[in-house]
């Protein structure tokens, strides 16, 4: 239970420019309004869809204004609950560009976030949604990073956080949800937290922050909209990659990327797209590049928790095949190696972040990466708090 | 040990118009060089004191630069190491300003640095001056975040790193120190890790990025020097502070923030200087304002593992005099009382970053601080690896 009501820091802002929500595969329009179980017409047709919101072009200039909603009218929310996330460190690391064996390697330091990892770009967007619409309470489905952040944007707006987790979530992650006040509800499965977020949500009304769905869709749009920041920065600070390189789970992060590099492109701010990669601990995504469907139930393990989980979603799909990407698969041991390397160069990461460094060298020795090429990987989480990792 | 010995990122680039180095008690002046012990002057005189360094004003302007060094022209080096430190959060937070009954409360969240804590700002500017001066080993006491910040930065610069430390080091710091390839020695006191260093600084040539002399100076200049972005950062942000509020051991922070608030009034930049309050986990600095000598030894226990220690040093006690401050006693108690706010509010700090707010409910209640004031607290460090926290 949350220690005091706080008052939230800031009243959302919505973004006037923001038209209407788009069905990424179908390409249906929606008006504005919150429809966590992605396109109605996708899914009664067996394949549910992510929503993308749609913005007036004009407002979409690329002078980055101040403060923390900085690319706030690339967004859904001009200004909101914030913790000081964004403006994560974009730098070359020549050591791994070395060890690549490939022009430039530059990391995207997703844990210099305020909760530690890239989480808090969704979280400040899909809170100031949940506070703007007068929620009173937030649930996801978490057992790691998105419920830290979550518990701690929560407490800022002064929101109810109920977190539906595993029996085995760390010990580092259940004292952070205790002292942010979130709710730890412990569920035995993956399927099992999905049908308690899906019964909170549609039958006691409270806002979802995450998927509940199965088939699976990405994240509620007000969320994965807050992933755009993260190119639109490094754009900004002069990073041209030809590869970006993302440890995926079901690529909310992959999506926001792809988004606003697709935009920019359009509007003549970039003069090409970056083949981005999806990095997954087993094969899912490979899978379904192959041929398989993509709403199959695709069962591993790994210690990878943050890329965890047996589906794949719409968004992931289009955003390694409309930026002629792929899929790299990454076992635990050769992330391991890779987290090893970032290490010794300054970087301790979660381990499936370790993974888009070994993705990096294994695209580099088949030939799809070239020497002459510029690599980004990103960093997602910090790992000190990654029981893979301690 | 290391993994593998990584090229430098960028090799460092010294500040031409830094002069020479000042006592910052008797205000001798030498040339510039490594002096780990301070002023020789002050410490034949049995009063042990820091140096500073001495720019040229005519370059203290005040446009901040693009990139990491971006504060480089206030410090040792333009360019150098650098895992993407500073740009911290710097945020009002309208539910503390509440809770203490100020106007208002502002936060600058040192725990969103690339390891976690303010003392990345240190490590940049040190471990590039260890680079430099052709260093191939650097040694520092500490128990916690000094050591995993600079087993970061020496990993990022290929040099060696040891850490004197105690043997109930908690596993999350001995897990990061092993991942960067920081070599540990365990001692069993304060004293005896300081004489560690002071032999393997003295007899073997390591370079010292802490203090090991007794009566103990602050952290040698060329890193102290890296606090001043902490404040320079805020003045740019827009932040103009009545107090400033910092946990403090041996006042390396409280006087980088202090010497670039000086020289920020003295060039016209800023009107005049905030109060600047040390905030110690038992009596020392306030017993040496009170007359007690600041040679003397102050035990005491507490679990603010980052600002426990037994020393005053002659920096602490300039910044809070000079600025019309002091010191405040906050117990564990009361610390705990403040961690718990500030996570309410969305903030999981260490337990000496609590004690900060818990200090300014103190100095508010008896009219040190006034209601229609602007308090800065310093966030020194993320919560979920202090052992006083998880
Ligand atoms: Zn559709
Ligand atoms: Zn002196």
């Amino acid at each position: 239970m949350r220690a005091s009501g706080n008052p939230p820091q800031t009243k959302p802002l919505i973004n006037p420019a923001m038209q209407v929500l788009r069905c990424i595969t179908c390409h249906a329009r929606y008006p504005l309004g919150d429809m966590p179980e992605g396109c109605p017409a996708c899914a009664a047709a067996g394949h549910p869809s992510s929503l993308e919101a749609v913005y007036d072009a004009q407002v979409l200039d690329f002078a980055p204004k101040s403060g923390s909603y900085t690319w706030g009218h690339w967004q859904p929310y001009l200004d909101g609950v914030s913790l000081g996330e964004g403006a994560t460190p974009c730098i070359p690391v020549p050591a791994l560009a070395a060890l690549a064996d490939v022009a430039s390697v530059w990391i995207k330091n997703e844990g210099a976030n305020p909760t530690g990892s890239h989480k808090d770009r969704m979280s400040a967007q899909a809170v100031s949604r949940a506070l703007d619409m007068g929620a009173r309470e937030v649930v996801l489905a978490s057992s790691g990073n998105a419920a830290v952040s979550a518990a701690a944007y929560c407490a800022a707006a002064g929101l109810d956080c109920e977190v539906a987790t595993y029996q085995a979530l760390p010990a580092v992650f259940d004292a952070a949800l205790r002292h942010y006040g979130a709710r730890r509800v412990v569920c035995d499965s993956g399927h099992a937290r999905w049908a308690h977020v899906r019964r909170r949500v549609r039958e006691e009304g409270a806002f979802a922050l995450t998927n509940y769905s199965v088939p699976a869709v990405g994240s509620p749009v007000f969320g994965v909209e807050g992933y755009r920041a993260v190119a639109l920065e490094w754009v900004a600070q002069g990073c041209r990659p030809d590869h970006v390189i993302v440890p995926t789970a079901r690529g909310d992060l992959l999506w926001g990327i792809y988004s606003a590099l697709r935009d920019l492109v359009a509007l003549g701010h970039l003069p090409k797209l970056p083949r981005l990669w999806a990095v997954e601990p087993f094969p899912r995504l490979s899978r379904v590049l192959a041929g398989a469907s993509q709403q199959a139930d695709f069962a591993g393990t790994t210690l990878q928790f943050s890329t965890a989980g047996s589906t794949v979603t719409a968004q992931q799909v289009f955003a390694v095949r409309r930026s002629g990407g792929g899929a790299v698969v990454v076992d635990d041991a050769a992330a391991r190696d890779g987290t090893g390397h970032l290490a010794a160069a300054g970087f301790w990461v979660e381990l499936c972040a370790g993974a888009g460094l070994a993705a990096a060298q294994r695209l580099r020795a088949d030939g799809r990466i070239d020497r002459t090429e510029a690599v980004m990987l990103m960093l997602t989480a910090r790992g000190d708090r990654d029981p893979g990792q301690a």
